[in-house]
């Protein structure tokens, strides 16, 4: 009897040329059938957002040689849902890996980032889903030396699944750092980022403000990515789509008291 | 001595036209000094995108009288960020308040809702805040009977602070359900969208899909948000943005043992 032959979802927020994708669309194709849906254009800090005003469109594209690629003109988690309903006619999906991208998505990164909310979106499809980051936002970011990790990464899930969790967030240390120490399963850094709005004028002499800023840490304490990261580890952290604050809840009881009509 | 007004960021995903906004307008009005800043255009299951790679545009408006208002060509969270770092200069926003939605944001429609994308991007920023909806779309949705509820819940908070939680996802059920039972803390009920890609062919010839899809509750027990709103309850969950599943990182150990280098 032939094995098993797992079905991979690759996808991205950066599109078919960053080189990120390529090299997950190598590492998985020795391991199972591919299939590539990413965006036609930069989907960078789309968060999940999702194209429910327009149409979408779906090329097929020769990016891979043989592997199935298309490009998808929305979001990152229309790139997931059209993959599923459309081109997959809702086959079972035995993993979803998003990424490599370029640049960190550890701490609160995750709620803005593209790569991260198309692997949540196959999470909640009940898809176990891995994103993977490194802390390098070059086009020239070396992945050579992580690619071996990642490998065994996707092989150990692959062959385990994920059990409780269904959403892995990784992120990978800039090579700078040196050689990877290992990997360690962490919890979400809690940070923010410490916005400027350049301002400017326009050539019609019309106002703008355009976005930058710096990440700042504000918990870099043990058991976090951001300080497994510094260490030179790669930081796993299991993540969720069930936003609830439940330690919060008992607090709140007296709220429930509150009624205007009496 | 004056005592304190309140300084409150009205915001939503819908722009000024919607009349959920206007209601919120209305009620905070009241209570201390308002900025609303809501995108021109709609913005709904925007998610938590954030806009890098355009200028942003903030127009004053006359939409709600003497209230300070703008319009911004960005996202919910943009808008957030405009509000907190170019029109306050970042004094201290007491509270956040984002809506009144048209429809519901209740279970993981959280993840998709510009409406709650704002909310908790004021949340990260350590205010206090509070997403609304109404489990109505109709543009003549009737706010009426919820009025007092949220005038009272915005009152509660800010006489009391949220406490250890900085956002709520507030949803009221659907004026049809008859009179509003009361409230209940709830948590984040599981559930999905059954989507379905409309296929069609534009002028061109070209092929598109256009999404659209229902949404099934997988969990409807006792102290969901779903079952809430079934009942007649307005449904508040306390959310987070610390996306860990601290719960699953015991189970994950064993992958810190991977290691391709030995």
């Amino acid at each position: 009897m032939r094995p098993h032959r797992p079905l991979i979802l690759v996808t991205n927020d950066d599109g078919m040329f960053a080189p990120g994708i390529k090299r997950l669309v190598e590492i998985t194709s020795e391991m199972g059938e591919v299939i590539v849906v990413a965006p036609n254009s930069p989907q960078s800090a789309k968060g999940h957002a999702v194209t429910l005003a327009d149409p979408i469109r779906l090329n097929r594209v020769k990016a891979f040689g043989d592997i199935e690629a298309y490009e998808c003109s929305g979001t990152p988690v229309d790139c997931v849902k059209l993959a599923k309903n459309i081109l997959l006619k809702r086959r079972k999906i035995d993993l979803c890996v998003s990424g490599i991208n370029h640049g960190s998505n550890a701490s609160i990164n995750i709620i803005y980032s593209g790569t991260m909310s198309a692997a949540m979106e196959a999470s909640i499809e009940g898809i176990d889903s891995i994103g993977f980051s490194l802390e390098d936002y070059s086009i020239e970011a070396n992945f050579d030396p992580c690619t071996p990790w990642v490998k065994r990464i996707i092989e150990h899930v692959l062959a385990h699944g994920l059990g409780e969790t269904k959403l892995l967030n990784i992120n990978i240390p800039h090579p700078s750092l040196g050689p990877i120490q290992g990997m360690k399963i962490c919890r979400q850094s809690e940070g923010r980022w410490e916005e400027e709005f350049v301002e400017g004028e326009d050539p019609r002499g019309q106002k703008f403000y355009w976005l930058t800023g710096n990440f700042a840490s504000r918990d870099t304490g043990p058991g976090t990515d951001i300080s497994a990261l510094r260490e030179g580890y790669i930081s796993i952290v299991p993540s969720s789509h069930d936003l609830t604050h439940h330690r919060a809840i008992p607090g709140l009881k007296s709220l429930e008291e509150v009624n205007p009509t009496t």
